[in-house]
């Protein structure tokens, strides 16, 4: 399958097996933190899987979430993953748009016949699809900056945000201007910064009356009852939240020394991946693979890598130590 | 709040509570088996919520679902609950139809203006939406019928089949009939038949191209960690699928019997649920949430009220001692 299914998304790790063999991988592909939130185990184990889920477990989850975002909860709209938000708000709102690169795979496929642009500004009048900060390079914009975006969209014209790996920069994050007469929708990943993809659950923040339409197309039952019970309990740990703010920037701090003394030039706001830049992607992939650690690749920027943070000291050494030295 | 939640949809224990006090509810709202695949604690307790779920996970899901259904894993899309997958082929296919009344309330709402039929012999040509067997009246129609239906669909129209409580009826699904060429898509529940509804889990049967097209909208990873791994272990049980077919319909054949004692009609061929007719459902229902056992009622047809199935001989016992003499 060569470089294909690594270049798709993140998380193949069955696949690299399939190629590289089996063993201890260390899995860098994804910008998950690798230190999740720790109870989420023993909340999932006291789960009732038989009844429906109740409507008040879920409005609980939406007013834990938007005190955590910063928004009023009739704001916010909880979905089975970002993903199927993603994709679902992109047919709700219909029409063509931009999409900024470099950027998220799936934006690309949120609105018809998208036209990718590397300058956001450069878009004025039509929908687009954004992140911040932005994946894979990691690229902060500031909230003016961002308004200023929003401006640009004209009468007609939608600005998408992919908050996903906002919760490490709540400074930076505009769910605080989500209002009914705006046309900003802001997309929120609770799997990244809490560590816990399978869970599946995401957000879309945005007008009432689309957040209605978007309910309509998920009806009653949204989410399965760990997501309930682990994202609500999660949000509200505000100790955990501030203290993981302050690890993963600790933690990309020390990947980035570690990289740079090994000759590499590494780059981006977001402490949940560092983006190598300036290497010989697939080959530096292939050898790092060959050493069961799987990274990313990018088929339309041979010379990116991403990484995402070891979990500990000993995983940050086994990275070290099977990287070549740069340069 | 009055009976609005209540004729809602099944399943609103808080709102229950709320209204009519707290205490050892006996929940009777929902088709949800009160019996559930007893393993889904343990496979759930031994999930891993960190990484995103490997695509492999979710092919063998469809894989085993798809034997359990009769038809071929490609055939065969899993998605994070019915409820999202009516509503997202309803509007993948597009256009306006018929749903059959009586019927399930999200019916109404996959199609645009979508018309109600008494007889869904009345609508040839037309896309049509139905149950089988049905909810809540327990009809169930044979696979030749079926497949008259699916005829009389024309050129143009699908036949957009409910089989959400199907499974203990296997000889009446139309699974087998699934083809790329023919407008016929399937639906089916994970929660209802083996209890476990607070998993959201179910599927899309139909052609492949349709299906691609709802991949497409859900995204890679449609399922949480839990779903995939419960769903798969349990549609391989195969020996709990048979004896719980048979507990199934000994456990309605009590209940029924029960009723008759008590005065009531009581119909329908799903062993899941049981409809009493000729009754005042609003004053019914009442009378047993003052007691704590919730039923479910309709808006649409004062004289009904739906049964589950109590779990054991003494919740029948607390329900019998409950319900008033009928006639």
């Amino acid at each position: 399958m060569g470089l294909n299914r690594f270049t798709w998304h993140g998380g193949g790790l069955a696949a690299a097996r399939a190629q590289f063999g089996d063993g201890p991988w260390l899995d860098l592909s994804t910008g998950i933190n690798p230190c999740p939130w720790p109870h989420a185990g023993a909340v999932a184990a006291a789960v009732d899987w038989q009844p429906l889920p109740d409507e008040s477990a879920l409005r609980g989850l939406e007013q834990a979430a938007a005190a955590h975002f910063g928004c009023a909860a009739a704001q916010v709209c909880a979905v089975p993953g970002t993903e199927i938000g993603l994709r679902l708000i992109g047919d709700l709102i219909g029409g063509t748009g931009c999409h900024a690169v470099p950027g998220y795979r799936t934006h690309v496929e949120m609105l018809r016949a998208s036209v990718a642009v590397a300058d956001p500004e450069s878009a004025d009048g039509a929908s687009l699809v954004l992140a911040n900060p932005n994946n894979p390079d990691g690229r902060l914009l500031t909230p003016p900056m961002l308004r200023e975006l929003l401006h640009r969209r004209g009468d007609h014209g939608w600005l998408l945000l992919d908050e996903a790996f906002a919760d490490a920069h709540p400074q930076a994050s505009l769910a605080g201007d989500i209002a009914d007469a705006r046309r900003l929708v802001i997309f929120r990943s609770f799997g990244k910064f809490f560590g816990l993809a399978g869970l599946r659950l995401g957000f879309v923040l945005g007008p009432r009356a689309l957040l209605a339409a978007l309910r309509a197309r998920l009806g009653a039952w949204p989410l399965c009852a760990a997501a309930l019970a682990v994202g609500e309990a999660a949000y509200r740990d505000g100790t955990w939240i501030a203290d993981t703010r302050d690890a993963l920037q600790e933690r990309a701090a020390s990947l980035d020394a570690a990289l740079c003394s090994k000759g590499y030039t590494v780059g981006g706001a977001c402490p949940l991946f560092r983006l190598v830049r300036g290497v010989d992607g697939a080959a530096l992939f292939d050898h790092l693979a060959r050493q069961h650690i799987l990274a990313r690749p990018f088929a339309d920027r041979p010379d990116w890598l991403r990484l995402g943070l070891p979990g500990d000291a000993a995983r940050l050494a086994r990275l070290v130590q099977a990287l070549p030295s740069h340069g």
